[in-house]
C-alpha cells in the first residue's frame, strides 16, 4: 500500500495529473497493490484559497507520504506578486524543506519523435543519458544574498557533505547504466568548483569500476549540442544543472514529454519538466506523457519496482507507435488526440 | 598609422596569427595606411621564457597600443601548474587589467558550412546574432572567494555601473543591427539578477526605439538550440555569457571559424574563440579564418572602418565558395588545404 500526495497545481497541471493517476490506478488494479491518493493545493491554486503558495498543511502531507506527484505551478495571474510569494519561491521551499537534494532528468530520445528535434536525426538518435542536478545547495540558497539600488550579490557555496551525497547517487546510477560519469564544473575559475571536483574524485574511490571525467560547464553545454550520445550520467551543481538539464531536454525534441524526479534521504517528488502552459489550460489538449513517465520514475526510485516502470515506458512507446499524438507533438496536417484520449490509449496498452 | 600588439601565444596560436597579420599587411598596402606590429609573449610561451604567463612588459605594451591580437593560450605542458600560474589566470588578469568589460561573440552561420552544424539546416540557416558578455565582473571576480577541506565559496556580484556600461553598448549595437535586445538573467532566483534586470531596463529608457525582452538563462540556453534565428543582440553577465556564447558558437557549425572582440573604455583585444589545439600545432593544418575574422572585428570596433571589415568577411566567403577547406571543415573525402594556403587564398581575394 502506497500513500501518494497529488498536487495538481495550476494551468494544465490538473489535467496531466489526472492522466497520471489513471495510469497508477490501472497498475494497482492489474498488480493487486493499493494506492491511497491524497490531493493537496500548491502554487497559485493554494494562493487563491489560502493566501500562500505552500501551506504548512500541504508541506506536512508531503512529509508523511511515500511520494509526491506534482503537475505544474504558476501562471500570469500570480506573476506580479512580490518575489517571496511567487510560485518559484514555493518550489524552492518545498525542495529545501523535503531535502530533495538530487534532481534527476533523463534525456532520452523517443524514436517516434526524433524528427521533432532541432538537431539532426543522426546526431540525436540513440541519445540516452541522465542529469543529476544538485537541488538544495549552491547559489540558489547561499548566504549572504541581497540587492539594493546600486549592487546585487549572491553566494555560490558548497559543503563537502552536499557534494558527497549527490556524487554517490550519481555513481550508483552509473553502475546500473553505462558505467560512466561526467562531473561538470567551472574549476578553472571558481573555488567552489575546485571543492566540488576534489570531493567527486574522493567519492569516486569507492566506485573504481566507474569511469569518471570532468568537464567545464561551457564546454559541456556545447558538447550536449554537438554529440549528446557521448554522455551516460552527468552530475553537476544547482545552477549549472538548471541550464544543462534544459538543454538536454530540448535536444531530445521531446521537451513536453520528459519526466523528472527530485529525491532526498526520506522524501521524493515527481513532476513533468514542462510548465503550466496557461494558454491551453482546461482545454483537454495537454500532453499527459511527461507526467505519466514521472509515475514510471516513481515506481523505479520510490517503490523499487523497475519492472512496472518499464511497463509504463513500454505502453508509452506502443501508443506513440500506434500514431497517437497530442497537439504539441503532432506533425503538420496530422489530427491530434486529446489529453483524455492519449491517457486512455496508454492505460489500454498497459 | 595603427599600433598593434600581436600575441601569438601557444599551440596553433603563432600559425593563425601569422595568417591574420598577412591579411592586415595586404589591407595596409591596398588602402595605404601603416600598421606597426609589435610581438609579445603571453601564456605558456611567456612562462617558458620568464616564469610568468603575463609579464608586466607585455601588459604595458597592451596598454600602449591601439589593439591587441591574440592567438591562443595554454596546452598540456602548463596544465599541472598551480592555479595562479595557469593560462586561465593570465587571461582573467589581462581582461581585468585592460578593463575589457565587454566580450562580443557573433554567432553567424556561414552558408557554405551549414551542413557542419549538428542542428538541422532549416533551424540554423540565416542565424545572425551577437552575444555581449560582461567580462570583468560577476562571479569571476567577486569577493569573498576561497575553499578549504570542507567548503568552497564564490560571490556573484554586480554593481550598477558595470551593468550600465555593458547594457549601453548592447543597445547601441542593436541600433545598427535588428533593433532587438534580449537580456538574460536568473531573476526568478538570484538577487544579483534582479539588480541586473532593473539596471538594463533603466538604460533602455535611453533607447526607446529598441525592443527589449528578458529571458531566464535556462530558457535562453534552450531557445538558442530550438530557434537561434529569434535573437539579434543578447546581453548577459560573465558566467551566463561564458556558457551561452559557447552554445551560440557551436550551433553555427563553425566553432573553429568564429572571432571575438573584448572591448573596454580605452583598450581592445581580438582573438579567435577556439583554443590552442596542441594536437595539430606546428603542422600547418590550423584554420586561420577565426583569427582573420577577428581582424575584421578590429577594423570595425577599434578603427571604425566597417567597410574594411566587410572586405575581409567578403574575402572569407569567396574563398569558402571557391571550395577551399582546412582539415577541420573539410567534408569526408575532400582534400584539405594548409594554413598558409588558406591564408594566401583569402589575401588574394582581398
Ligand atoms: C522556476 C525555477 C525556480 C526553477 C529552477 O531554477 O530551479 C526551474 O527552472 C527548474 O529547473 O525547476
Ligand atoms: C578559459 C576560461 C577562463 C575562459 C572563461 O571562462 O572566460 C574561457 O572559457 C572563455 O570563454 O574565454
Amino acid at each position: 500500500m502506497y500513500k501518494i500526495v497529488s498536487i495538481p497545481g495550476d494551468g494544465i497541471g490538473p489535467e496531466v495529473v489526472a492522466g497520471a493517476l489513471a495510469v497508477m490506478n490501472r497498475l494497482a488494479e492489474k498488480h493487486g497493490f493499493t494506492i491511497a491518493i491524497e490531493e493537496h493545493p500548491f502554487g497559485g491554486a493554494s494562493y487563491d484559497l489560502h493566501g500562500e503558495m505552500l501551506t504548512e498543511a500541504t508541506l506536512e502531507a508531503c512529509r508523511n507520504c511515500d511520494a509526491v506527484l506534482l503537475g505544474a505551478v504558476g501562471g500570469p495571474k500570480w506573476e506580479s506578486l512580490p518575489h517571496e510569494h511567487k510560485p518559484e519561491a514555493a518550489l524552492l521551499k518545498i525542495r529545501r524543506e523535503l531535502g530533495l537534494f538530487a534532481n534527476l532528468r533523463p534525456a532520452k530520445v523517443y524514436d517516434a519523435l526524433i524528427d521533432a528535434s532541432s538537431l539532426k536525426a543522426d546526431v540525436v538518435g540513440g541519445t540516452d543519458f541522465v542529469v543529476f542536478r544538485e537541488l538544495t545547495g549552491g547559489i540558489y540558497f547561499g548566504q549572504p544574498r541581497g540587492y539594493d539600488e546600486n549592487k546585487g550579490w549572491n553566494t555560490m557555496v558548497y559543503e563537502r557533505y552536499e557534494v558527497e551525497r549527490i556524487a554517490r547517487i550519481a555513481f550508483e546510477a552509473a553502475q546500473k547504466r553505462g558505467g560512466r560519469v561526467t562531473s561538470i564544473d567551472k574549476a578553472n575559475v571558481l573555488e567552489v568548483s575546485q571543492l566540488w571536483r576534489n570531493v567527486v574524485h574522493e567519492v569516486h574511490r569507492d566506485f573504481p569500476e566507474i569511469e569518471l571525467s570532468d568537464m567545464y560547464v561551457d564546454n559541456a553545454a556545447m558538447q550536449i549540442v554537438r554529440n549528446p550520445k557521448q554522455f551516460d550520467v552527468i552530475v553537476t551543481g544547482n545552477l549549472f544543472g538548471d541550464i544543462l538539464s534544459d538543454i538536454a531536454g530540448m535536444i531530445t525534441g521531446s521537451l513536453g514529454m520528459l519526466p523528472s524526479a527530485s529525491i532526498g534521504k526520506s522524501h521524493a517528488l515527481y513532476e513533468p519538466i514542462h510548465g503550466s502552459a496557461p494558454d491551453i489550460a482546461g482545454q483537454n489538449k495537454a500532453n499527459p506523457i511527461a507526467t505519466i513517465a514521472s509515475v514510471a520514475m516513481m515506481f523505479e526510485h520510490s517503490f523499487c519496482m523497475p519492472d512496472i516502470a518499464n511497463e509504463i515506458y513500454q505502453a508509452i512507446e506502443t501508443t506513440l507507435a500506434e500514431g497517437l499524438r497530442t497537439a504539441d507533438i503532432a506533425n503538420a496536417g496530422q489530427s491530434a488526440v486529446s489529453t483524455t484520449e492519449m491517457t486512455a490509449a496508454i492505460v489500454k496498452n498497459l
